[in-house]
């Protein structure tokens, strides 16, 4: 029988529904670099979808480099980036940001998040220093929703930072690598919409979300970053088969597709939730998306990690390790059926 | 009746037997960032194909993608790479390599080659200048293979480059962007297993010879750059589903695909070659791969616009356009007859 | 009368010796860059005097240049600098180690140190991540001696830094802006030589420590960076009249004058914090070197900056001011009688 | 007796007015960072001297590092420097530029100068391109004056650069290293005041005219470059006794100083030149102002070689050598004497 797999959200190729498009347009004759009729159709989705019929949208092909465009092209030289110490710029992309040239000026988190506060107090305490001609001037705030722990930003928690970046007048920017679990959370309240209309930019994420590859970056302004399409062809990134994203993303964007998967990923993880809260298991943090934390002893992680693909997360002060569990469009409802089963059967276990 | 697709080999999906595989393996489960068994086996059949048992291959998403990760790192932060003034290199990729820091040092070109010699006479040039000190070393030779002109570096051409290149300690690299159109040439005495022989780095495009997306960066001995993944990382361009590249190239190195797709379009070309100049166009470069670069004056231009996407190439003194045709393994044998009788059609026009 | 003037310690020109020396050799003829007979016989006094018979040195114009040249020479493109989070690179450098695409890794300090325990920790903690391949690798280790708060590695500390560094193959790397008030406090046990054996690279001080402009650069093994004079080229940072560098450390390094230099400032300083403990000022932190940190209250400041130029360090959190004077080689024993004379002045007001 | 000194003209320290004012000056107390007293001072002398009422003026430490800094603030990331194939930043700044991130785009020279038909043809190939969002946008023009060469642009040749930079909105940029031999040669006809009305930004060289360090960059409209203090700090260029350059370029603008360092150093480069004529030596470039270039044959390089420092510059085709003759301010009348008594004895050299 095969190793149970929920290591990560990107295991598999692309939904069903993606793939069929894929296959249905492959021997259509397209121009390049998403300056195609696919494209342009994905984009006017897009646009609909987040009520900003002036965005500019942009497929990349993923996420760490869409951060690191992104990021590169909002800021000044001058300029450092606002982050949760957890961000995904803080941490895991191997320094993209201070590679091209900018700080991550870092702020603590809880359960994930950045406070509107603590960055309002930043963006103080920078303008009341004499010495600040010296400093890296905080230049936008960067924010992941749903976050790295999976938690959430209500609408009234992303309004507040929105106000507080916009009062300072520096743009407020969201990683979606997982958008569609949020949008597919019964506790979110945050829409594409609201993103739209609070963000100065944001990426949905693709990869996680049912495409084989791609990421759709959103600047809900027209001519936020002017030069964007230079500055991606210079990072790398811009995809000579532009086509290819803009195919997936038009059908992630037909028929609620993209919301179907997030709800197909959030439920898988709220079943595992409650069975492991079933049998005992404690999480490190409750998040209401696709990804689960469970802490185990060692012996459990022993036993569970001979069925079990799971993520290491880090490891707890009494010794225990948190494990990272994540379900996504394609995980099956057996699955989750013997993973429980496993859990179950190693619950007792020191 | 549709127009006549030409302007570039990156117009369609992939190959059906790569689209083949890729659905095969849609929903099997696979380990990220190419750490997963379809790359592993892309990996030892490219590997085989070059005859370099050690080589370390990783695949990238893309060929400016990749020059500017692959340049970045075999050059030491006080070197630049030496070039054609038409290498890709140079032009077309908005400054990707000197967005990493490093200077694009260009040498003339025949027909889109750089010769031993004039490699040589930089490289002495450098070493006798007293102010070599303060000047960017010639640190690496970037060639294209074939050439930007579509134009190939024969055997002995390429072993008097890497002799250059050891002689004087520096590293050749080889932009295979449309490498199948190479290998699939009759005129054509380079192979892979002499790329693996004479390159200490070159590049098996996909993009343009079959795959969806993909680039598969060859270093043909072991640890030739150290912690090339996590370079790939910081420059935004490890793919998380790595696996869905390793099943493209698996693919393309199954069963010769690779070849095959090359001798396709090489061949489509020199059909359209033969056909042009039986119509008496004369041809920028007489080059023997995909592509193809007739001269038309103003009035052939214009009709021939009007039903066939091409790319335009430059304006000759005398007001002529020099247009590009590509053709690829899509290229289907009933377009290349419309798209002659178009050009037959207009051979008069002045 | 006068302010006075206790904001900085490179608020005068030159020491009259440095001047007089640059008079002398003022209309000789010299070679650039470095290649002179003043700046040959400056390194090896300076080889003398930190018993590197080997050293490379070279001198640069400004202390955050320094670091910045030398940090990212030290560092793989895949590497960061591990520093206190008050160390000078992290804070009031304009990212300039950002800007040149390295992240600062900052550990928590006391007194301005870094322990050798938090850096093996750190390191450990690097090397037993599954994820380590997507992180930045910590490259070296930055310190200050006398750090920014003034205070002082020991023998025992920087030896145990140096012996973390070394098991785990990183270099130590030691910011001397003030060097000379170091070598010149009582307390200090850490010599030149010290230095030189226990760091790769250091720079000793010139700016703040009797030049008109200089630090020099020692790399004690010789070819510790490769093409350093052309890196020192590339970023901006060559002296044309490198010489002038070469004649203030040759006077600086004659007689004894840089331990004099030292040992003035400090003795100044000493006085300073002798004369506010005795009329009852705290100080945040009691550091041996040229540097008090007098604790005021709003009265006190208020009433102090009327006479006295200070630099604002920070605010306590019950509202009270912290404030940085410095003394130098140019501080008169008057200057520092009125200074004690306002203060005391003040002693009472809240 | 005395080698000969004309390989450079930054081979002696300070001209005697400057250090007698570092000397008047030295002990006295001055902010930090270019905020002192001194500073102000000279900036606003070179106002008055440029007729700039509302310029910004900053002081740096060299010339590289001027050029990189300001190119690096006026050019957005996607966009390249123009500048003639001989430019300094194109050679003999180690990259500097690149480094910086920004492609210099090189056009041929006449005598080291840049034509205004060039660049505009270069500026509109640029914009007819219907690949130009792949290319790296040409987005300011770099020049000297005088330029590598020792030759001036004219009134109506800067006029016409400064006219078509304009019309495309893009910056012009002098590099005015040695600007004191433009202005104090009799063909000169470009005035600061020109160069302030025609230029976006340009630098009064300090080093090789009369300065022991420094450069003055001139932004001749206030707000040209935003945050341009805290750009020159992160690139590690900001002086912390940036009152010993503003004293030195007070001295220089006092008293038409910096006219008379230019008039003694062309004057004795013209001697130089019509002596070398008198006796039959051909010049490379009939230029104008501090720099000689005879041509040798090897003979004669050998002979003089003994008796003078010159700077070899290059080879010609028939094996002769060019070497490059500088005056400065420094330049004594005996010393002339003795150099052409020198090159009169070799002159029949073969």
């Amino acid at each position: 029988m095969n190793r149970l797999s929920f290591a990560s959200d990107y295991a598999s190729g692309c939904h069903p529904e993606v793939l069929r498009r894929l296959t249905e347009t492959n021997l259509s004759r397209s121009a390049g670099y998403g300056l195609d009729e696919y494209s342009e159709d994905a984009r006017e989705k897009i646009r609909q979808a987040c009520r900003a019929p002036e965005a500019d949208v942009f497929f990349l092909a993923g996420g760490t480099q869409a951060n690191a465009v992104v990021i590169g092209c909002l800021l000044n030289p001058w300029q450092g980036v606002i982050s949760a110490e957890t961000g995904h710029v803080c941490g895991h992309e191997a320094g993209a940001v201070e590679a091209g040239g900018h700080k991550v000026l870092t702020l603590p988190q809880r359960e994930g998040r950045l406070s509107a506060e603590d960055v309002r107090r930043l963006l103080e305490r920078f303008r009341a220093d004499e010495a600040r001609d010296h400093l890296v001037e905080p230049g936008m705030v960067y924010i992941s929703q749903p976050t790295e722990s999976g938690t959430l930003y209500s609408l009234a928690e992303l309004a507040e930072l929105s106000a507080v970046c916009r009062e300072y007048g520096i743009p407020l920017y969201a990683d979606g690598a997982r958008l569609a679990y949020a949008l597919g959370a019964p506790e979110n309240d945050v829409t594409l919409p609201d993103l739209a209309r609070l963000c100065d930019a944001f990426y949905i994420g693709g990869t996680k979300c049912g495409a084989l590859f791609g990421e759709a970056v959103v600047f809900p302004r027209h001519g936020t970053v002017p030069h964007f399409f230079t500055m991606i062809k210079q990072r790398g990134a811009l995809l000579a088969k532009g086509f290819a994203a803009g195919v997936q993303f038009g059908a992630l964007f037909t028929d609620g597709l993209y919301e179907r998967i997030g709800r197909h990923g959030t439920e898988a993880a709220a079943r595992i939730r409650a069975g492991l809260a079933a049998c005992g298991y404690p999480l490190l943090i409750d998040a209401p998306t696709n990804q689960v934390f469970p802490v185990l002893t060692p012996a459990q992680e022993e036993a569970l990690r001979k069925e079990v693909d799971m993520t290491f997360w880090e490891t707890l002060d009494d010794g225990r390790s948190v494990m990272r569990l994540a379900a996504d469009w394609a995980t099956r409802e057996e699955d989750v059926g013997r993973l429980l089963e496993a859990f179950r059967r190693c619950a007792d276990l020191r």
